[in-house]
Formats: C-alpha cells, structure tokens, sequence
C-alpha cells in the first residue's frame, strides 16, 4: 500500500508511510486556507470586522453562488485527478482512483451556507478534502482504493426545509420525489427539482447508495459550540449526533381591526403564537431539550389588522430520542389547550381572554439519535492524537447540530472530527475557526482517510 | 337655495325642499350598489363565499388596482359636472359648483383598503359621494356653495404605515417630505412619491388645506365595530375618535444554532419579542386600552438559526390620549426590564434565562383623540333622524378606528355618520354591510352635507 515516489522520500520515510506513520504528509496550510478564502467570493455575506477575510457567507442551497462553488468543486477535482459523478439530487462524488476498485472511502460535507452564516460550516471540510487530494498528489501517494470527495446539496435546509436532504435522499431514508418537491422558505415557488435543473445539477446517476455506495465517510467541521474552546482541547472525536425534529405550527384566527375589535372578541394568531413559542421554551427547560423558532410568518401583515394566520416552525433536539418524542406530545397537547383558552401559561390572569383559536402541528423532519462507527470512530482517535501529538487535547463529542454524516452512517461506516469554534458561534457570519485550528484538522481528516484504506486492505 | 326644477317637482315639493326637507331627494339603491360592487372588479381579494359579490378586497394604496380605481373616480365625477383636483399626495378633489364660489363641502374617504380586506371600508364613503352627486344631478339641484367629494391617498396606512398620512399632510400636520418618503412595508423599496410618479398621481396641487380648502367634511363608514347591530340601530352619529400611537419594536439578539447553542447561551430575539407582544396583551388589559401586533419580521429566517432580529409593529388606543401615554411609558419600561433579564413576566421562574438583548422603540405614527364639530354632528343627527324616521334607530358614537375626518376636522368642521358592520367584522374580506345600510347611510350623507350648506346659507 501507498507506494511513495522516491523522488520524495528516502525508503526509510516511505516505509513509515507504508506502516502508519503519516507525519511527513503535511497539508499546507497557507494553500487550504487561500483557497477557503478565495472560493467565500461566490456568495459573500455580511461583513462582520474591516478586514479582507471578516465577511460572512451567504450561499443558499441551489442559488447562483452555490452553483459557482459547484462548478470550481467539480473543475478542481478533476484537475487533482477524479472523476465526478452528479445525482439526482446534485450530490458531487469526485473519486481519485486506488490500486484496487471498489467504493471509495469518502471525505464529505456541504458547500451550501444559512442565509447569514459563516466561512467554515461545511465549507471546511470541502477544502479539507480537497486539501487532502492535494496533499495525495504532493506526495505521489497511491491508495489501496479508491478515496473520494463528496459535496452534499442542501445540508442547512435552509433554503429547502430539510437538513441533510440530499444525503438522506442517497441514503434512501427520504424519497426522491419528498426530496426534489420541497419549496424553498419564504413564500418562493422554487423547488429543490426546479433549482437543480436551473443551474445544471440535475445529475442522471441516481441517488442512492446503490448506486454509489461508499466504503466510509469521513466529515471534518467546526463544532459549532463552545466546549473545545472551554476545555482548551484541538479535536472533538464524534461519537455520534443528539435526536432532533422540526416542525411546522399554523395557528388560525380570525383577521380584525386592530382599532374597534375588542380584546374578548379577538382571535389574535399573533398573540397566541406569542404564547406558543413562549411556552415552548419552559417545555424545552423542563425537558432538558432545545426548542427554537427560526421563521415566522403572518397574514395578511398589516399595522392596524389583527393577523388571523401566523406559521412558524419549531426545531427541537434533544440526546435522545425519547426526550423529543416527549417534547413533541406535550407540546401538542399544551398548543391544543392554550388554543382552546385554557390558561396553562397564567398569562390570562392577567390579560384578557379572547376567542378560541385552532393550531395544526406538521412534523417536517425527523433526525433520530446517531450513533458512530467504531472503526471510524478509533481512526479518527488514532489521527487526531497522532497529528495534535497529545491524547489530551483530544476528546470525544456529542453534535448538537445535524450533518450528512447522520445519513452516510446509515449505509456505511462514518465519523466526524470537530475544531473549535471561537465563542462557538456558528449560523452567524461571525463564525471563526483560526486557521491552525482548520489545518489540524484537515489533516485529522487525511490521516483519519488514510487510516481506513489500510484498514481495508488488511 | 336649491333650486329645482320644475320638470322635476311641483312648486309646493321644490319649496318642501327649498325649506330643508329633503325626502323627495332619495338615494337609488340599486345604482349605488350596483356601481360599489363593479369598481370592486380593480382589485378583487379573497373569496369567501359563493356569491358573486362574497369576494373580499386587496386594493393597497397606489397599486395598479388603486391607479384603475381612481382612474374611474376621474372619469366619473368629471362626467358628473366636478371639476377635478389632484394634489401632491395624490388626494382628489372632485368639485360640483354651486350658486356661488367659495370653499365646497366634502364628502370624502378612501378608495385604498387593506391587503386582505372588504368591500365597504372607504369604498362606501367614496360611493355614496358619488350618489350623492348623481342625486343631485337627476333632480337638477343647485346648491348654494360648492359641493365636493375627495378620494383620500393611504388611508388605511396598510401599504405605507402611517394611516390618514395625505389627509394628514393636507391638514399640515404630517410634513409632505415625511410622507412622500414613506417605503411599504413587507421590505420593497417603493416610496409613496414614487408610486404616486409611477401611476400618473403625483398631482401639481400642493396639498394643503390652503391650497384646496373646505367648507366642511362629511364622511359615511362602515362602524367596524359590533355597536350597532347589537343595539339594533340603524346610524350612528359619530362625535369622535380614539387616541391611537403606531410603534416599530427592534429586538435585537444574535444570530445563533439551534442545535448548538445551550438554552442559557442564546440571545434570542423570537422568544423576547414573543414575551414582548404577550406582555403588550397584559398591559393594554390593566390600562383598559388596546395593544396589537400586525407585522413582525425576523431575521435572518431559517429553521436552524435562532433568529438575531425581530421587529414587530404596536398598534396601542384607548379613548384618552393620558391612557395610551401610560401605555407607551409602561411598554417602554418594561420592555427594556424583559430585555435586560427581569422576570416581570415570571417566564423565567419556569424557563431558562438566556443573555440580554437591547430593546428599541420608534414611534411611527400619533393620532390624538378627536372631537367633531358641533354645527356637523347636528346636521347628521337631523339628517339620521330624518332618514330612518326615529330617534330611536340613531345613536350618538365614538370611533375606535381612524378616519380621514380626523384630519379634516382639524382644518375645517367635520362629523361621520357609521352604518352597521355584519358581526362587527372589519379588516377581513367578509366585512358586509347590508344594501339597504349603505342606502340609509349615503341618504344620510346626502342630507349632511345639503343641511350644512344651507347652514353656510342661512
Ligand atoms: N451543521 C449544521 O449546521 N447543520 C445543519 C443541520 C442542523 O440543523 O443541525
Ligand atoms: N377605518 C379604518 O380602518 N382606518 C384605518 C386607520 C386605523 O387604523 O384606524
């Protein structure tokens, strides 16, 4: 395995590099984080600081910035040497041939953004893999199989309102037709199927590990929270990623005049969505779970007319499974009831009570608990010790957010490595990893890669 | 005064109406409804029954479908002998001469409606001018002073949020720069001075009370309220209108994951607005007055990100100008203790404290109690009692909506007559007034403004 040229190495180095040792494949990173930087021109956001790299991202699934981004994915990879293959959902598989077939062993993650988000969620561990097949290359390495590169359409879900819709459409948990129907947010008539013809990435291979099954995936991203940072630690070795579903809550009242109808004879959406969400959050403590309403709209929208429809979604995530069964019947239980005008909240002790209004909850996703490989998993140990140099910058993690890796560890072996976020924040441009932090990381990433090709062949 | 002609009367019915009874002048309810109903063909809304007429309206101001509505204002008050005005709000001044020179009396409202509204609010006031004009027309009437109807810009302050804002700038009370730069609401960047360019009705008139004064202003409504129908009167005579303020409310957090960030680490701007908007309920409950919430937008509007900003509109009445002053103080002072983390509201007894937030207030829009003039609420009074043939189906009333009578009535004397309002509904498509209604209001109308100008006369 991995026969190296000699024109780089003497045999002694070579050897080491056939046993394990993969200290002399060094990332470069001056060259991952250039090309990081350069390719955030396709879909810049908000500036956030004065300097030339302080902007944020803005580069919904499927826009035009995604499909720029695409494009110098599919260039890039091809000039490193890979073959790329287009699904029906836009997945880009871009696989640099082994000494043997086979299915590669995947570096994954998505090059979509929130609609002001930040230069690193899911960016870096595209660079990463691309870094990975530069690094491959520098060193004339050959692989046992093949290694791929895949970037994922819609992780966010933000456009489209699911997270990680393609990946689960590959991983035949999500129906294609599901998949390709969903509109976008904020009242667009666009679909996922209509965006992806528009900018080209209506692939004709189909999407499904059948089609293109995966040996392993492995994904490098920032945490997104703030526990490497507290903890001063370098990698978060991914365990696994908490339980979470999102819905959609409509609440139906009645339009009226905000002037001449009286508070009693009111059936306010506004208000009681108010309550709703209020009391989502005391569910959310008392569960010891996470609610969050991140898009509200109401109709018709004017200053002087009570809304008489308010819908907004409701993401809830908790470590397992049952704590968000749990949220979600009581939740349900408690709209129904503060709908009908039980005064479960207290609110209306104090205020006036108004007219009975209905609530209609949709469930729009669900993301069960996941639970890691354990091949990966000590692939991924083995490299984050071996690249930070101490067993003590390195810990194991839960991910509180959702990531492809969710779906490609249904239908093959998978991991993850986190960096630390600064503060960790993330879905705000201000997302910041610092650029030592990102190349530790790519080359967790590499090494976490190449440990599982010799794996394979032994 | 009023001579008719004696094709139409004999000499004794032309001195009945000579001496001020005006029962030969009667309104048709046929044509007057008739016409109603087919200019609600520039601008049809939602349907809300089966009937050709069950459609509601969604006419906002200085759209297309407001351009073809005064279009045909022009068109038919010109056919009907006025001489028409347009000012630089775009109010239009249609002029019927009378015996003499001078100031005309008005009949005035507004032809704008709300996004998602009905078929009477303005509409009726405009249309029964207009009877008002084909009454006068079929018995041949000269009045002794001019006689006029205004098709007021913005009422309802639906499209440009502040209402009444062009009879407030005829009344000098609203600055012409502040209301030509008003930009619509929902985030498009059209101004009320562009749109006013774009359809061809930014007249060369300055808007003002001194350009286009009036003699007096007379304006038929739909209540919007439930009074009426639940007494079983027919009229009301409306002696004034409640205070009201418009607030904006920026609540400003950051931007955060919902699947990362801990309960106690957000800043979230959603669940403080929604505490904002149920506290608002409280308040407006233990003052006695009104407080509602119309639009509220956040951004940036995804699933999975905790919203970083929220606005929301105020809408706050009461009949004493002190009782919405005490609102605002209160609204302000909590506003900012919720924001900063007391547990005014006790959520946080039951919930977990996240970080502070900052709280802004604008104030958008003031409109001060108001009281008509006496001369004007004794004409419609007579002119009721007249129509209906009872004291008993007429009451005296106070306005909870706004009206263009209340700027008028600060430049000239002005009073309103209200006609029943279907369950009270208003700002809803379903708003329904009955046909015999509108009759009884628009005679009513008639007889105001002919019973003032004999006033003027006498
Ligand atoms: N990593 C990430 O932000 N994924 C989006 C899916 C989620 O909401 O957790
Ligand atoms: N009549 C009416 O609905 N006017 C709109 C102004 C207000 O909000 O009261």
């Amino acid at each position: 395995p991995f026969p190296v040229s000699t024109r780089h190495y003497s045999s002694a180095r070579a050897a080491d590099i056939r046993n394990g040792d993969f200290s002399a494949l060094k990332v470069q990173q001056g060259r991952l984080m250039d090309t990081l930087h350069q390719t955030c021109s396709f879909g810049t956001g908000k500036r956030w600081g004065s300097g030339p790299t302080e902007t944020g991202m803005s580069r919904l699934a499927l826009s035009d910035a995604d499909k720029q981004a695409r494009d110098w994915f599919v260039e890039t990879t091809e000039a490193l040497g890979c073959k790329v293959t287009v699904d029906a959902m836009g997945n880009i598989f871009a696989v640099r041939p082994g000494r043997r077939g086979g299915p590669a062993t995947f570096a994954g993650s998505h090059l979509d953004t929130q609609p002001s988000g930040g230069r690193y969620d899911g960016i870096l561990g595209i660079q990463a893999g691309i870094e990975m097949l530069n690094v491959l290359r520098d060193h004339q390495v050959e692989t046992e199989y093949p290694i791929g590169v895949v970037n994922w359409t819609n992780e966010e879900g933000a456009r489209f309102p699911m997270s990680m819709s393609s990946s689960g459409v590959w991983a035949e948990d999500i129906p294609l037709e599901q998949a390709h129907n969903l509109q976008e947010v904020g009242g667009g008539t666009a679909t996922m199927r209509s965006e992806l013809e528009r900018i080209g990435y209506l692939g004709s291979t189909p999407a499904s590990y059948r089609s293109m099954p995966m040996a392993a995936h492995f994904e490098l991203h920032i945490e997104q929270g703030p526990i490497l940072e507290t903890e001063q630690q370098k990698v978060g070795v991914v365990k696994g990623v908490q339980a979470y579903k999102w819905f959609t809550v409509d609440v139906n009242g009645r339009d009226a005049h905000t002037g001449t109808t009286p508070l009693k004879s009111r059936a306010d959406a506004m208000l009681l969505a108010a309550r709703l969400i209020t009391h989502s959050h005391r569910l959310a403590t008392a569960h010891g779970a996470l609610a969050s309403t991140g898009i509200l709209t109401l109709s018709p929208g004017s200053t002087n007319t009570i809304p008489g429809h308010v819908r907004f979604t409701l993401d809830v995530r908790a470590p397992a499974d049952a704590t968000v069964e749990a949220m979600e019947a009581d939740l349900k239980r408690d709209f129904a009831a503060l709908a009908a005008g039980d005064d479960i909240d207290g609110l209306l002790a104090h205020s006036t009570p108004g007219k009975p209004l209905s609530v209609d909850f949709r469930t729009d996703f669900v993301s069960p608990a996941t639970v890691f490989h354990p091949d990966c998993i000590a692939a991924v140990r083995a490299s984050a010790e071996a690249v930070t140099g101490s067993a003590g910058l390195v810990r194991d993690m839960t991910s509180g957010a959702g990531h492809d890796s969710v779906y490609a560890s249904r239908r093959c072996p998978t991991s993850m490595i986190f960096v630390p976020s600064k503060n960790g924040v993330s879905h705000n441009p201000e997302e910041y990893t610092s650029s030592e932090d990102c190349a530790i990381g790519a080359e967790v990433l590499l090494q976490s890669v190449l440990r599982y090709d010799r794996l394979r062949a032994a």
